[in-house]
C-alpha cells in the first residue's frame, strides 16, 4: 500500500501575475493578513522586519521578490534592467546576515539575469519568475525527502521506543519558514501521519517563534503542541520525556557546525548529557562549504528593543524592563558539529564526523 | 583600612507594630506598591501569587505573617491561639512546595508557639515578633557573610583575570529575595565594592525577575547591568565573556543537588561545557539534609497560563499563542551537585564532593 502524502494547510506566501505576497508572520496567531510586496525593496524590509522569517522561506521571498522587481522594471524602465537587478539583489542580500539561503537564492537568480543579457525585459522577467518558482518546488520537495529520512532516521535511532512520542523543537522550523511542509516540523508531520506524536514547542523569546507560529501551525494540523517557557527545556530531556529534539538551521558550515535561532546550542548541551537524540533538518540549500566552520558565519545581532518591548495587537508595546537597562540580542547561536547527532538533508542524513559526511552529501 | 561595609538601597519589606509591608514585586519595576498583610492568609496569598517570592524572603516574610496572625489573634480570640496558629502556619508552608526557607522559618515560629504555651497571648506574640526579627536579622547577616566569601573564591578562582569582571545570572537572587543584600547578587555587590563589574541577567520567562527585578535593584545600586533573552545566555557563555555564573536557590539536597529557578540547569551545563565556574550562593537556611538528593525535592508546577499571558499595566493581559494551546511551567529545575562548582553559604563554601562539604557545613 503506498504511503498517504505528507502535507498541511499552511501556505504562508504565493505569487501570480507578479504579485508577491507574504502571510505576515508578526501578526499571527492573531490576525492573518497577507503584505502585498510591489518591489524588491518591499521585499527586504518584509525580511528584514521578520514579516516573513525561515532560513529557507527567506531564500523563497528573496527569488519572488527579484520576480516582483524584474517585472516591474520591464514594465516602467526596461533599460535600467541590469542596474535595478543588480541593486535590488544587494539591498535583499543585506536584509539579514546569517541565513545562506539568502544569498544563495539570490545568486541564483542572478545567474538568470546575467544569462538572459540582451533578451527583451518581458522575457528577462518571466525568466526570472520560471527560476523562483523552480527555487520555491525544490524547497517544497526538500521538505518532503528530507522529512521522510528523517522520520527513517529517528524510528531506526529509537528502536522500539513506544509512543506517543515527543519531539521538541526550537522556534519555527515549519511550513511557516519554508515554501513547504517544513523541516523539523517536516519531519513531525511525517511521524504523525503514522502514529502517534506530541510536540513540545519552546516559546522562542523574544520574537515567540514557537508561541507564536510553531503553535499556530502544527494546531492548524492538528497535532498535539504544548507550549514550554525556553527554560524549561533542558529539565524536560533530563526528564527522560523528550524522545528527541529536531531543529531547523539557518547555515551549516561545512565541518557541521549548525547556526541556528539563539537557544538551539543549549538544547544541543542539554541532549547530550542525557543521550537524547539532536537531530538538525535542513534542506542543502542551507549548507555553507565556503565557511569552513561555525566561527565564519556571520551571526546576526538584533536590536536589543525586540527583547525589551512586548508588541500589543493594538500596536502599543509593554516594556518589560526599567527605563535605562539595555539587552543584548545575538539571534542566532552556533552548535558544534560533535553535538549533532544528525544533519538530515533531502540528500541524505549526515552522521559524525560531519565534515565527511555533508562532503559526501555534496557530491 | 577597614573595608567599606556593602549595602543597598533596596528594601523590599517592613514589618512595625504589627504591620507587615511588603514590596509588591509583580508591579515592579512600574510601582512600588507596598502591600499590607494584616493575617497570614493575606501573606501567605502574597507569596503565592508572587507579589513575594525569593527562597530566603518568602521565609522572612511567613515569619512575620505568624507574628502578624499572632498579634491579630491576641486582640481578638486570645484563647483560639494555638488552633489559630497551627492553621496558619499550615497555610503558610502550603504556598508553595519548593524553597525550604519556607517550612523551615515556620517551623521555627511553631517551635516559639509551643515553647510560650501558658503565657499571656499578648507576650506569646511578642515572642514571636522577636523571632520573626531575629530570622531576618539572620538571613541580613548571612548574605554580608556569604557575600564576603563568595567574592574571595571567586578572586582566588579566576586568578589575575582582567576586569571588568562580567558575571551572569539567572531570575533574581538579590535584595528582593532576602533580608539583605542578597545572595547571587550580593557577591555581585561585594565585587563591584571593590572594583569594575557587569552583570549580564537573564531575564527569566516566563516571571521575567531578570528583567523586572534584578534589572531594577542593580540598577538601583549603580551597578552595570545588561539583559539577555534567556536562550542567549549558552552562548554568551561559550564565547569567554562570562567570568562566572552565580544563581541562588531554593533547596540544596545534602548530596548538593540545588533546585532553583527552572533554566539553572542549563546554565549549569553551558558553564561546565566551557570551565567558567558555576555557583550556587545560599544562606544555610537554604540546606535541606532530610532530602538525600535531587528527586526527592518537591518542584512546583506553576498554572501554564502565566506562560500563555503577559499582563499589561492596565491590568489586562496579551495571549501570546493561539488559544486551545497549553503550556508547560515547572518552576523550578534540579542542577546535578557534579556541576557546581561552589555552593556558598554564610559558613563557608562547599567544594565538589559537596555531599561531604555540606555535611561539614552542617556541623
Amino acid at each position: 500500500m503506498p504511503e498517504s502524502p505528507v502535507s498541511t494547510r499552511v501556505v504562508p506566501w504565493s505569487y501570480a501575475g507578479g504579485r508577491l505576497l507574504l502571510l505576515d508572520q508578526r501578526l499571527l496567531p492573531h490576525e492573518e493578513t497577507f503584505l502585498e510586496c510591489e518591489s524588491a525593496v518591499q521585499t527586504a524590509e518584509a525580511i528584514r522586519s521578520l514579516a516573513v522569517r525561515g532560513a529557507p522561506l527567506i531564500g523563497v521571498a528573496a527569488a519572488f521578490g527579484l520576480a516582483v522587481e524584474a517585472r516591474r522594471v520591464a514594465d516602467r524602465a526596461p533599460g535600467d534592467f541590469d542596474a535595478a537587478l543588480v541593486l535590488a539583489a544587494e539591498r535583499l542580500v543585506a536584509a539579514r546576515p546569517t541565513a545562506v539561503n539568502l544569498p544563495a537564492a539570490v545568486a541564483r537568480m542572478r545567474r538568470v539575469v546575467e544569462a538572459t543579457v540582451g533578451w527583451p525585459a518581458a522575457g528577462r522577467a518571466a525568466a526570472l519568475e520560471r527560476e523562483a518558482g523552480a527555487i520555491a518546488a525544490e524547497d517544497s520537495q526538500a521538505c518532503l525527502r528530507l522529512s521522510r529520512l528523517g522520520a527513517e532516521w529517528l524510528r531506526r535511532r529509537w528502536g522500539g521506543r513506544p509512543a506517543p512520542l515527543t519531539l521538541l523543537t526550537h522556534c519555527n522550523a515549519g511550513a511557516l519558514a519554508t515554501a513547504g511542509i517544513g523541516t523539523a516540523l517536516g519531519i513531525v508531520r511525517t511521524l504523525a501521519r503514522d502514529g502517534p506524536v506530541a510536540v513540545l514547542a519552546d516559546e522562542t523569546r523574544p520574537f515567540l517563534q514557537g508561541a507564536r507560529l510553531t503553535a499556530w501551525e502544527l494546531k492548524r494540523d492538528g497535532i498535539p503542541v504544548t507550549l514550554l517557557p525556553d527554560v524549561a527545556a533542558a529539565a524536560m530531556i533530563a526528564s527522560g520525556k523528550v524522545a528527541a529534539v529536531v531543529v531547523g538551521a539557518d547555515r551549516i558550515a561545512a565541518n557541521g557546525d549548525v547556526a541556528n535561532k539563539v537557544g538551539t546550542y543549549g538544547l544541543a548541551l542539554a541532549c547530550r548529557a542525557h543521550a537524547v537524540p539532536f537531530v538538525v533538518a535542513a534542506p542543502t540549500t542551507t549548507l555553507d562549504r565556503t565557511c569552513p566552520d561555525g566561527r565564519s558565519i556571520p551571526i546576526e545581532i538584533r536590536d536589543g528593543e525586540e527583547v525589551l518591548f512586548v508588541p500589543t495587537r493594538a500596536g502599543e508595546t509593554i516594556r518589560l524592563a526599567p527605563e535605562g537597562v539595555p539587552a543584548l540580542y545575538p539571534a542566532f547561536d552556533v552548535t558544534p558539529a560533535a553535538l549533532v547527532e544528525a544533519i538530515v538533508t533531502e540528500r541524505g542524513v549526515s552522521e559524525p564526523p560531519h565534515a565527511a559526511g555533508l562532503k559526501a552529501l555534496a557530491t
